[in-house]
């Protein structure tokens, strides 16, 4: 057998990643003790979307051209309900050269890298991150530059705020270069759920217009918030932030639907011309009965009360898993948004284990991860997977729950984990 | 107002586009006319999806996980049926491991051309050509290399068939270098209708491996062949070949459904975890509603004659449009597969017009293309699109007419091409 041609090295294979280990240490738990366990690892819903976007989408596949090629920049009706729905949030009309539907949000962001990163340029990214950022801003040559987001000093002592993540403005100053072309910013973040305060927008939107860059927010989880507002950096009064800047949804976050890749960019009218040439490269165009079914669903339930209904479901759900941490006294991150809790596990006494090949020399959290699957059938992630590795130490002791679960999944989960008192 | 971050040059926006031209004359010819063209431009389908595939469709939705994420390599349901049709194709039995799914076929060569490309490697592509292969392979730095399919000296002639069109394989060996990585193949081919003969496949076959390389044949329209067969590179006997071959197929081509975006890469175990390292980090994951639907469509189309059925449909539709040009004594090619209609049209005598500023110093095709819009309110695609600037000259008497439409909407081109008469 001759050696076959080599891949792009970007794309080696490593060994198996953390997120294959988890799911198969999940199903193997379930094989052994003849019962599910209770997932809270990664963040797909375990309930379907609303009927009526689901009955949305089953009308849509009944019109010939609701089967064929959307335009690349997306479904005339989406996008006319995106602009109704969006021009509300941000206080000024949009316009249609200010929307484009991509084939999730994930696309999406991928799509405003290509459009503005070129070989060498700069992206600024704060840690903790959403992994597929990483890739997305190397595959057209970014160079990724990590700010950190500063978790409070006794954040492993106390419940403490998502608010309390800080940024070290000198820190975020020093980051910046003149090949700096872009930020990322993530509000609601994952996987602290902090939402960065209308202050923290203000500033980084000066810094972009005295810097001259690019700022992409990714604000997939905006429709869950729980305090008073969700504040948008699209929103600024300064016209010079506003050219700058690009924000991204998602129909999958917003309906419970992660498997209908439906996502957006709205923005810059003089930016998203851009995205959407990149978008029509990359995957020409999005779903179109699917676009119907969000077109529909999205100008629904800004008129049925579908959203404030969510956020009132969503601290419920919070309040069920946080119930168990408090019972417990280990401190956590109280969520301004987003549907993850990030728990600390420093004070749990976790027993020595044979640890699989792939963790031995991983942090603190993915053995707190594999263990709590194993003695306990309860899935949650290690946050270490959202920093580099010389970074990781600061959430070494902390495990990421998925609350957007059914109740009873959650339920379950806060029962398994009682039994965790007996390693404090 | 400040200039604002550049985009990435590759990204850069040109003036309006040819399709973006051909659409707004026939809107304006319709609002003018009061009547619809006769749209045989884009290869959309003019028609829906079988029955069959939409009830799947809308049944997909009713399962809650159906909603969610797809793995990235597929749901395991459209996996399997992708299996079973495709190894009764190849006569061997296909793995999980030789099987990925897409979000469409464009993004599937994408990811293969992303998992496969270094910058500065080379793909060579014959001329003409489809457009986003250019982009997708430069995207991830590789220089495309063009090679020739000659069309028969007397094309202008008299009706050849796509089978004439030939490769000269000295010119291929010349194209072949150190840093040759893919070639590209396409059958059946657009916009030319040839099928790549067994004779082609195996000389391709026997190069790829003597310089190693990676075949990726693109072979959307594999269910529209109108010879005895249809040969496919991946069944080569010889090992090697096949342990460097990709290759693409469509349910939206396959389905008539080009709004689905459902693609699927089929090949070497050892090339496909590569693509989809790339699908995951592009797309993450494929629509799961709809890949169910394609699972069962697939699954009801091996067993109904759906394929039997739609190739004489098709027969049927190349009969009536080529009608006219037999009447009117105009050549073109006989396809050998595909949905297509290559036509010669050298000897219409076009008037003189005021050409729009963007095709005034295009080929003869472009005006020739308006000018039927505008005359005759037919729309054709001109196939220098598919063609360097420098290498179009051979089809600039051509004009591509796409036959994926009702047999009505067919036949009303007919009538009106008739009057071509009076420029003979």
């Amino acid at each position: 057998m001759s050696a076959l041609p080599k891949n792009n090295p970007y794309f080696s294979l490593g060994g198996k990643d953390i997120w294959s280990l988890i799911n198969e240490t999940a199903a193997a738990k379930e094989a052994d003790s003849g019962e599910k366990v209770a997932n809270l690892g990664q963040g797909f819903f375990s309930y379907s979307p609303p009927d009526f976007a689901i009955k949305a989408a089953q009308e849509a596949f009944t019109n010939p051209m609701d089967n064929q090629y959307a335009p690349s920049a997306g479904k005339p009706q989406l996008i006319e309900a995106l602009k109704s729905h969006y021009s509300k949030k941000l206080g000024r009309e949009l316009s249609n050269g200010e929307v484009v539907v991509t084939t999730g949000a994930n696309e999406g962001m991928l799509a405003a890298f290509f459009g503005f990163i070129s070989p060498g340029d700069e992206v600024i990214v704060f840690q903790p991150f959403f992994d597929q950022y990483i890739s997305n801003i190397e595959m057209p040559g970014g160079k990724v530059v990590y700010v950190q987001l500063h978790p409070p000093a006794d954040f492993d002592q106390r419940v403490v705020d998502g608010s309390d993540y800080t940024i070290d403005w000198d820190e975020l100053e020093r980051a910046i270069s003149p090949r700096t072309k872009m930020i990322v910013l993530n509000t609601p973040h994952n996987p602290i759920g902090k939402i960065f305060t209308r202050e923290e927008l203000d500033k980084i939107g000066k810094l972009a217009v005295k810097h001259n860059f690019v700022i992409l927010s990714d604000e997939v989880y905006e429709n869950l918030y729980y305090s008073k507002e969700f504040p948008r950096i699209a929103a600024s009064e300064d016209i010079e932030v506003q050219r700058r800047t690009l924000f991204v949804g998602s129909a999958g976050k917003t309906f419970a639907a992660t498997g209908w890749r439906i996502g957006w960019l709205i923005g810059s009218k003089e930016l998203i011309p851009y995205v959407k040439a990149a978008h029509t490269r990359i995957c020409f165009s999005t779903p179109a009965p699917i676009q119907v079914a969000v077109s529909k669903a999205i100008t629904i339930a800004d008129s049925n009360g579908y959203y404030e209904q969510m956020r009132k479901q969503y601290e419920k759900k919070y309040s069920i898993l946080q119930s168990v941490f408090d019972e417990l006294e280990l401190p956590y991150t109280k969520a301004d948004g987003g549907y993850f809790l990030l728990v600390n596990l420093k004070s749990v006494k976790m027993p020595e284990l044979k640890w699989p090949e792939l963790i031995a020399d991983k942090p603190r959290d993915f053995k707190l991860a594999y263990w709590l699957i194993q003695e306990f059938g309860v899935v949650s992630i290690p946050p270490s997977e959202f920093y580099l590795p010389e970074n990781a130490a600061v959430m070494s002791d902390c495990l990421r729950f998925a609350v957007c679960k059914d109740d009873e999944v959650l339920e379950d989960a806060v029962r398994r984990l009682k039994a965790l008192k007996k390693y404090l």
